[in-house]
């Protein structure tokens, strides 16, 4: 086993605590390495590939990933009734989204090394008894300590008693594991460590937590989420992929080469002198970014084609060479149903904020009024952000 | 049916809401009137005979009384281990507790009426599931409401999460119960206002709460209570209840007379002005307080016997009248273990109060340092208080 500390902890973002960790690297022991799944989100996007790519240094060491599934909580759903974006899921929609979750992952991980486990397995057994028993074991005041449940009381926002219950039941899957490591963005911090309290308090040796960086979506802000619209997903075209990442700020750029692309500081030190000595040229560089990306996730000749096709569109300035699109669309329509049917937007919100920065355009007038109704034809040009570009065709079938 | 509004809500702290009791007690229904019973402390005393016989008046009326009693989280015990005032008691020992109680609640209530429920019975059948869904059902912030709680987060002491779930669990019982009406103390208002907010939740009409005053102890000062050292418990020798009773202030005696034997604020206030014109002495008003106690809840020739006793030991100060006392104890012992063989204290640190505030005599020597070692003989005279006095006697047997 290739068990080294260094090649571990490069890249993270913390781990809780080192010594532990590097002790049971350092046993020869097959750990058991958790990673929590939200079988209610099986989109999966770059952010997450960054958690997926340290799971694999623990696969390449010869190491058990364990995939544990959040059945139970969303098989429940949300109890209250309040939360429409929540909704219980069926065995079915669990069993489906499981496999999609799975197909994505396979292109960091080794799946056929994968364990699969589903929480509800141990958390619906659990009796009255037991649960009172599991409240026992935590205080109030650390649950409420969490972030988001501590801004909450203060601005009289209410919090279901339930709701501090899912903590504990993600920390209880832990014992029931008996994990040795779990992995998480930083944002999973406090759920990670109530399970290495759990199991503690069940008499087992607590797990090593350990948390990576969260990757900034496109608009080099907010993390990466599908929900906010800056997210390149893993299931994405490659070509569109390849023009979300060449829409990046140059400063965000040094973000991906380090988190998706895991070059080391000093690496991005000497990228970074080259272009501040004016030896490279920043578009270069993201144009090999874009390119290590595209061919790391997705394939050697989608990147070489995706990069083509790029290079022709936008450096040669051809916009007929944009992509070819044949829809079946009333010729007359509202802008915001034209973009999804293009598939060029992931909801309404991004429409309108695309639309009223003055990013979208119809044969070369830009659209700024979110309300507009548009007429197209065979041969228009709808253009969307900085690279998208699309020739209509009307489907003939 | 006897549906006297006006008779159920006279001597009451609270009823919530007033206009649903006055509708259901008018309604003609059989109405299920429920109390907790906690049967870890069976050892019942005057205080609770105040809820008591409100739940009578509901009985005379023709209602259904409901005995809940908690052995569900009495078979759980503290699940932290860190309270050894609470150690999980077996089946068979709530079963005797439950006896226990019920014996000395038949001197208030017609028992052969009384139904008798153990919150087992649904509380140790629900789920995980159920447990989440019923923790839904209420917020933090009105759970950490609650006096205690909130004093404890305020002064950073732990509350462990399990404790939030007992308030809950109780109130589940009133929705087991369908309960029409609670009843409790004052302290209990947040627990019974619980049941009304679970039983609307689980879609049934919320129950009316009813508290009750609490009454002070022998001290005049603290609410009633075996752990305070104040309580007259209801399984006390006749003779030493009406000493007992003799030994409180004269305000604590209006007390008694609103609480316990229900007099009127009138009746009440026509005592009071004979005693402010001279016209009764309030020893005379004290004497008949006891022995109506005593004569309602023992029996009127115990209560015969008890006040023909205490007038002859006190009021003809005839000290060897007191009570002959067969004991076997070496000569030479700890104060506080001689008043222990005479049964005459419940604590150590009642007998340490009682000591350090010079209320107890051998041989007319008063005892004023807790660590005192004694002597005694066949008819040392043990003076405990204004009113309990032992003549000694060596228990040949």
């Amino acid at each position: 086993m290739k068990d080294s500390f260094e090649n571990i902890i490069e890249g993270v973002a913390e781990v809780i605590p080192q010594e532990q960790l590097k002790k049971i690297l350092a046993s020869g022991k097959k750990l058991k390495i958790k990673l929590g799944a939200d079988p209610t989100a099986p989109d999966l996007h770059l952010g997450h590939a960054v958690v997926l790519q340290k799971l694999k240094d623990f696969q390449d060491a010869g190491h058990e990933v364990i995939f544990l599934i959040g059945d139970f909580t969303a098989l429940i759903g949300d109890p209250t009734g309040k939360s429409k974006t929540r909704p219980p899921l069926t065995a079915d929609q669990i069993k489906k989204n499981t496999e999609t979750y799975f197909n994505q992952v396979g292109k960091i991980l080794d799946t056929s090394k994968l364990t699969i486990r589903y929480n509800s397995e141990w958390l619906s057994k659990l009796s009255s008894v037991d649960m009172i028993a599991l409240c026992a074991k935590v205080t109030v005041a650390r649950l409420i300590e969490r972030d988001d449940f501590s801004k909450r009381l203060a601005q009289n926002q209410p919090i279901s008693l339930h709701e501090l219950l899912y903590p504990l039941l993600q920390g209880y899957d832990s014992v029931a594991l008996n994990a040795d490591v779990e992995l998480g963005g930083t944002d999973q911090t406090f759920n990670l460590l109530m399970g290495r309290t759990l199991q503690e308090q069940y008499g087992q040796t607590p797990q090593v937590v350990i948390t990576m960086p969260l990757l900034e979506g496109l608009d080099g802000e907010a993390k990466m989420s599908k929900s906010l619209g800056n997210a390149i997903g893993l299931t994405e075209d490659a070509d569109q992929v390849f023009g979300k990442l060449m829409s990046i700020s140059d400063k965000l750029m040094w973000r991906y080469y380090e988190l998706l692309l895991r070059k080391s500081k000093s690496e991005i030190k000497l990228m970074q002198d080259n272009v501040s000595a004016g030896l490279v040229h920043p578009m270069d560089l993201k144009k090999q970014m874009a390119f290590a990306i595209v061919e790391k996730f997705w394939s050697q000749p989608e990147a070489l084609k995706a990069k083509e096709k790029f290079e022709e569109l936008f450096q040669k300035r051809n916009l007929q060479a944009g992509t070819n699109t044949k829809i079946t669309a009333p010729d007359e329509l509202w802008i915001v149903d034209l973009l999804k049917v293009l598939n060029s937007i992931s909801s309404s919100s991004e429409a309108r904020r695309l639309i009223e920065s003055g990013a979208v355009s119809l044969d070369g007038e830009v659209i700024k009024d979110f309300k507009a109704v548009v007429r197209w034809h065979n041969g228009t040009v709808v253009k969307v952000g900085k690279h998208r570009i699309y020739v209509l065709e009307q489907d003939e079938n």
